[in-house]
């Protein structure tokens, strides 16, 4: 990895091996447009674009990363060329260098129109933990789910950046005592989880096979799928999960592609059960990642999931939504589900966590939680290891709840 | 009602009281613009505004619905008043008589840009047809199931416009002997819905109450969510349908608006489980609707569902889906699940028709139909009571299967 000009430690997430993409605003330039987070500064990629390679400039110089991830594979590989370059020769310093802002000064939007919105449940883990609490007495897991990733779609029009407060949704829920009610959601979650987004769209009636996840995908960024379990447990037999899931979901402000997580990438845990040809992923190139993340509520680490333990591959995920012919568009999301693993400390979610409420945490400042109270913010943020032993970050994605309205 | 210069039968689905707005293109004309049905003939709805309501011409200047649909009740209500004046005053047949297109000479589209799409389970009747083949020794219908309108997300970015050829999806499905295989679905299937078309939007953190649902809802349409029994049966636990249902869902081209519904309105059926507030329409102004479909496969009339017999109205659908502050964007649609009534020939899908392949139908063809052969087409239309004993029609939806590529 060639060194960068600028002056930033080698243990920064944000370095010249991860260049990840956002959408940013300044006071001074109250304009939304995309940038490149570099240590702790965000190159503004469409003013040197224009400068230094005019043909990149069309695919960079939205208000969003609409453009840049309908531009596909070839160009996301050029821009990622162009700006490892103008960061690494010292002979652009003085022209990219007035093109910097310091990220303290920038406000980070969503970063793309999110298309459809599909989150999945591919943590072994975390499926039989739910099914233990939400299905007793039953097999944890329900037979289909080593034959297939479970997904199901969710609310697009209610993802939302990182930041934007979450107010406790209302709903209807039933009591211990059988009595139904309706009012602000008493065990609001979260669930730590890692997004997909599609960039390159297919169309209708053509399946996306395994091996050609990474010409329509363009990135990952962290996914917190804000969940309210009680009206979850009381609405979704038999159609699944609606009002307990749709009323936000945040995710980060940086766009990791995934050319950064070319070190990353490992083999996803054994398979078994054999998989159909179209999920058989034996002899593909691994798309198992290293992504490790930490789950801070009120500033207190309550978890570290590993993306690594996950059944199910962002790969194999992709080649499913397809396989009866459902077309991308450009803005896709599509997400994990929570990622838990073996260990208590590894669960995703609060749920999980406080095993159903019956195991409150105790924070650090003498409290305890066994879901969400109001004033309460949760921050995911992850990093994978980069190329020659350095560390890549993704980011974080924030959100605090606020009171019902 | 006025009555029109125009020589329209008077029993004519699309007369003076109908109205419904479409977007469509000729060879002669081939740009997509707005149109309002009339009898036989389509009125380039930009054409004529430009000329006598310039006020009114940017909510209608558009290659889609879009902007009219976020225009909100007010203009709505200015657009159809003048629509009607020009179609009824004789003064203007000159001006408006230039700008009347044959429909046959019209390709309709897709009329508008679908945000988030949802889909209910709101007849007693499907749902408990359903659960007795779904979960057979079961209750047919969940506890919750009177207590709130079951729904869930699906996929936007396939719903397509009436017409569209729907190829035959692949996928995994359990046969009767538990063995898992991959290939075209063996069990396809229609389902016969109204859709409502959200207008207005509302912000993240607000419900929308009964009361307000024509302030956002501009009207409605008619839905094929075709339906692949296999795939779904197989996948759907624990979080709902996915791809046996997200390969395509057909909607007709033309948007009926709710004031062309105000003779259809009914009172709903009795609730005979005491409803929570914001689900409590025994003191609102009804929003049952007397809308009777006809299901024809390869012409022949297979079904004549009703709609009027809907447990849960699209006031009461709208109120649930925002119940926990989920926000409403212009262009979300929401369907109510498929319609069917207490007799066997009122029932919305094949499945039930069939009663899960055991009981085929006989086509005047000669042949017999458990599920959707390759090269069948499926038409449903329906009509609506207007003013002073009119019919109002809804127009169609049509799809032919093309076999799996």
């Amino acid at each position: 990895m060639p060194a960068t000009w600028l002056d930033i430690p080698a243990d920064h997430p944000f370095g010249i091996a991860a260049l990840p993409y956002g959408v940013f605003s300044t006071a001074a330039h109250p304009g939304a447009r995309l940038g490149v987070a570099i240590g702790e500064m965000i190159l503004d990629l469409a003013a040197v674009a224009e400068l230094l390679a005019p043909s990149l400039a069309p695919a960079v110089a939205g208000p969003s990363l609409d453009a840049l991830l309908a531009a596909g594979p070839r160009v996301w590989s050029q821009v990622r060329s162009s700006v490892t370059a103008w960061l690494t020769d010292d002979t652009h310093r003085d022209q990219v260098g007035a093109h910097l802002v310091p990220a303290r000064d920038a406000v980070m939007q969503l970063p793309f129109t999110v298309a459809d919105y599909v989150d999945f449940y591919a943590s072994e883990q975390h499926a039989t933990n739910l099914g233990r609490m939400f299905r007793p007495g039953q097999d944890p897991l329900t037979p289909n789910w080593k034959h297939l990733p479970i997904g199901y779609h969710g609310r697009a029009g209610t993802v939302v950046s990182s930041g934007t407060g979450i107010v406790r949704p209302r709903g209807q829920r039933r009591g211990a005592d059988g009595e139904i009610t309706f009012g602000p959601s008493q065990r609001l979650d979260i669930e730590a989880e890692l997004g997909f987004v599609v960039g390159t769209g297919s169309p209708l009636g053509r399946s996306v096979g395994l091996t050609d996840f990474d010409e329509h995908v363009f990135g990952v960024c962290l996914v917190n799928d804000w969940s309210a379990r009680d009206i979850q447990a009381w609405e979704y037999v038999p159609l699944g999960p609606f009002l307990g899931k749709s009323f936000a979901t945040s995710v980060s402000p940086w766009i990791l592609p995934l050319a950064a997580l070319d070190a990353a990438r490992v083999a996803p845990p054994e398979r078994t059960v054999p998989l159909l040809p179209y999920l058989d992923d034996a002899a593909t190139p691994p798309w198992g990642l290293d992504v490790r993340l930490e789950v801070r509520l009120n500033g207190h680490v309550v978890s570290r999931p590993r993306f690594e333990g996950m059944y199910w591959t962002g790969a194999q995920m992709l080649a499913h939504m397809t396989a009866n012919g459902a077309s991308l568009r450009t803005g896709d999301l599509y997400a994990s589900g929570t990622i838990s693993g073996e260990r208590a400390d590894q669960r995703g979610s609060l749920i999980e966590l406080s095993w159903g409420g019956a195991e409150p945490l105790s924070l650090p400042d003498g409290t305890t939680r066994t879901f969400l109270s109001d004033g309460d913010e949760v921050v995911i943020t992850a990093t994978a290891p980069g190329p020659g032993g350095t560390v890549i970050g993704l980011g974080e994605v924030r959100g605090r709840i606020l009171p019902s309205g």
